[in-house]
This record gives C-alpha cells, structure tokens and sequence, in this order.
C-alpha cells in the first residue's frame, strides 16, 4: 500500500500577514489534508479558518503535539493516518515546523517509517532576519537561546564574536522576548565597538524593525525591545 | 525627502515550481518595482516573465551584481533609485538572497543608509532541507561548501561530526553537484556508523528527494547524485 506524505506545514508570524505568507500550493494543499499533528488544537484551528480552510472543522482529526505530551507521544500512532496512505500535515505555533520549533522528532520517526517528508515554503524568522542583515549568509549558526547565567553569558558572548571573526560566520540567536532589554545591554557591553549587530523584529507584521549598525552606533541610541520578539544577529567577520 | 525600500526578493529554486514559490504580496510587488539589482540579468528577465510581470520589460531598469562587477561596484550608485524615494528590488539566481549566494554587501550598504530593508518569504534550499532533514532546528550551522584538500576534508568531517555531538547542533553543507558522489563517499567513509545523515535534493522539483537514516544504512545503499544539487546534513547529537 502507498504510504501518505507528511506535509511541513510554515504558519504566519504575525497577525494580519497571511497576504505574505501563504503560497497558493499550500491553501490548496489545506483543503486536501484532514489529519494534523499540532503544537495547540485551539491555535492550528484559528490558523487555518484564517487561512481560509473550507473543510469543516468537525471533519479536520487534531493531534495535539503540545509540550505537555511530547514525552508519552506513541509515532506509531501519530503516524498511523500516513502509514494507512492519507496526507497528514505538520504545523508548529508560528514559522516552520522543526526550526526553534518543535516537530524534528515527528518528522524523523517519518523518515524511519519509509514516510515521504514534504517542506513547505513559509515565513522563518531566523531566515528573514539573516537575508535582511546584510551578514554573511554563506557561512552561519542558530544558537537558539543563550546562557541565563550572567557570567557564562557574557562569555558565550564573546566566544560567539571570536569565532564570528575567525569563521566569518554570522551568529544568530533569540531571547524570550521580555528579557531583549538586558539581552541588548549585555550585547553593548560585552563586544568590540567594531562588531556589528542587527536586531530583527516583529518580522512580517506591519511594524517590522530591521536594523544594522555597529556596535558603536548602538551604544548611542536608546531602543525598546521590551516584549517584542526578536532576533539578534552578531558579525565581526 | 523619504527613501525607497529594498525588496530582498527571493526566487524558485526549480523550474516550475512557481506554484510553490510565489505569495501573491511577492507578484503584486514585482509589479510596482521598476528597478532591480540582479545576479545575472538574463535570468532574471526570464524570472520576472515567468512570473507574470505585467510591465513591459523595457521599462525595468536592472543593475547587473554579477561575479565580474562585484568588485568594483559603486554602491552610492547602485542604491541611487532608493535614496531617491523608489523601492527597489535584489533578486539571486535562486532562492533568497544574500543566504548562500550574494547580496549580503547590497543589504549592508543599505543599512548604512538607512534604506528601509524588507526580505520577503520564499523558497531556501538550506530552511527546507533543515525543516524536512528531522534533525535539530534549536541549534544548527551552515558551513558552505567543505575544504577541497582531502586530508582536510575528512578532518572538517570528523570535526563537524564531533561538534555536533558535543552541541547537538545540525550540520549543513552543500558541494559543487559534480562531485556529490565524492562528498558522500568520504561521509561514509569518516562519519561513525550511528551518526545520522539526511541528504536533500532538487528541492521544490518534482523529482524532490529527502531522506535521513543512519550512516550504516546508507552504506548499504546506491544512490547517485551526480549533477543534482543538494544539500547535507550531519546530526551526531
């Protein structure tokens, strides 16, 4: 019997920027597909009535893949729709299922399952924000979240601008976004005045903020981060 | 007097794959820019057609970013139209610009401006590949292309595979598609038998291939890759 595909599914990130995200293939592909594996029932069925959905959404089978459940998942199961030969479709909360996001395990038990696996194109903060930086692109690290520790903190800071300019690699990492203040200032304090740093955020939603300048340049201007999701992005190279 | 914007516009990575590819913010756009910085003009031309510009293409004015005149560009010319109040648009041969292929300097220049940077949602080779490779998206590098040398080669190898390890960081890196073949050789040949590989190629394309499995397994495989391009990815985590 034919195996389904598991579709990975990118959501907006942030409201109101459907126009920007979407490919006609994957509004398409939403009507087709009636089996998800979700990181939150309640936000993947706003999602998708948002993205126009018409199947009704009592016929849509919801797997919840939420944190709290993530240790006791049974693949097999969650696999099953696939394995019997229908499409099943990926979705994290926002951006692309498997980056800074979860749903990596899910497609690996796929892979292990003779499973085809299906990217969709979509929004990707960590992309946008690299394109956007005007860093290298040729050569870079996602670093996820940094050390809380203040003292090992400012040392991965400093070990990330290090190898930036050795490897003239861009470094690229995120803070929950209502500690980006301190984030900045530790930033501020710790690098060369000759490293620069772009901050991206809000990407995609109305008030995008995108900027590059040294470190130097940051120093003198005052910049509220506060709550706002963002990414930052080091390059000595 | 208020400056123009850069589009930092990306483009499909496999012929048709329009479908895909394109958001309708992304075709609405390419009909209100007329001026664009462009890898090689020819194919961006075909691009744009493809696409279904509407404006007659003599009427673009597009500023050539190829290989021969990077060098020697002159950016204050080069971003003339946007410091004079027009939006402007930079397109890569394939995929996003400035990841994996130029236009990193562009951006920057812009930054140092204050041109407005905006980078739309389109296809990445290196995303896709992450995304669908079931590997670890909270932590990963991309490292371009390997060292030639092969005493270097499998160094780099071992290496990327010992970091991953120790990080649990994903790994990917991309050869030029002629030598696919030798590249996965030498993987087999460095990588312990448990760490994982995924390799994805002609993404977007109908003959799209992904798979992951342990390095053992694909020992015991035949898989040609000459000529198609793809990606690689290492996760010994």
């Amino acid at each position: 019997m034919t195996k389904g595909t598991l579709y990975l599914i990118p959501v907006p990130l942030a409201e109101g920027a459907e126009h920007v995200s979407y490919t006609p293939f994957q509004l398409e592909l939403i009507d087709h597909i009636k089996e998800y594996i979700v990181e939150n029932e309640k936000t993947a069925r706003k999602f998708l009535k948002a993205a126009g959905l018409k199947t009704p959404q009592q016929e849509l089978r919801i797997h919840d893949y939420g944190k709290h459940v993530r240790d006791k998942v049974n693949y097999q199961e969650l696999l099953a729709g696939a394995l019997r030969g229908e499409d099943i479709g990926l979705m994290s909360e926002a951006g692309c299922p498997g980056v800074a996001d979860p749903g990596a395990e899910v497609v690996f038990e796929a892979h292990k399952r003779g499973i085809k696996v299906v990217p969709l194109i979509g929004p990707s903060s960590i992309l946008l924000a690299l394109m956007a930086s005007g860093f290298s692109g040729q050569n870079f690290s996602f670093i996820g979240y940094l050390p809380i520790d203040k003292g090992a903190r400012s040392k991965k800071i400093k070990d990330l601008e290090q190898e930036s300019q050795r490897e003239k690699r861009t470094q690229l990492f995120i803070e929950t976004p209502f500690r980006n203040n301190q984030l900045l200032s530790e930033l501020l304090k710790s690098c060369k005045p000759q490293t620069r740093l772009c901050i991206a955020c809000n990407l995609t939603a109305p008030d995008e903020y995108i900027r590059t300048q040294t470190i130097e340049k940051w120093r003198s201007e005052t910049v509220d981060l506060h709550k706002k999701p963002c990414i930052f992005l080091l390059y000595a190279g």
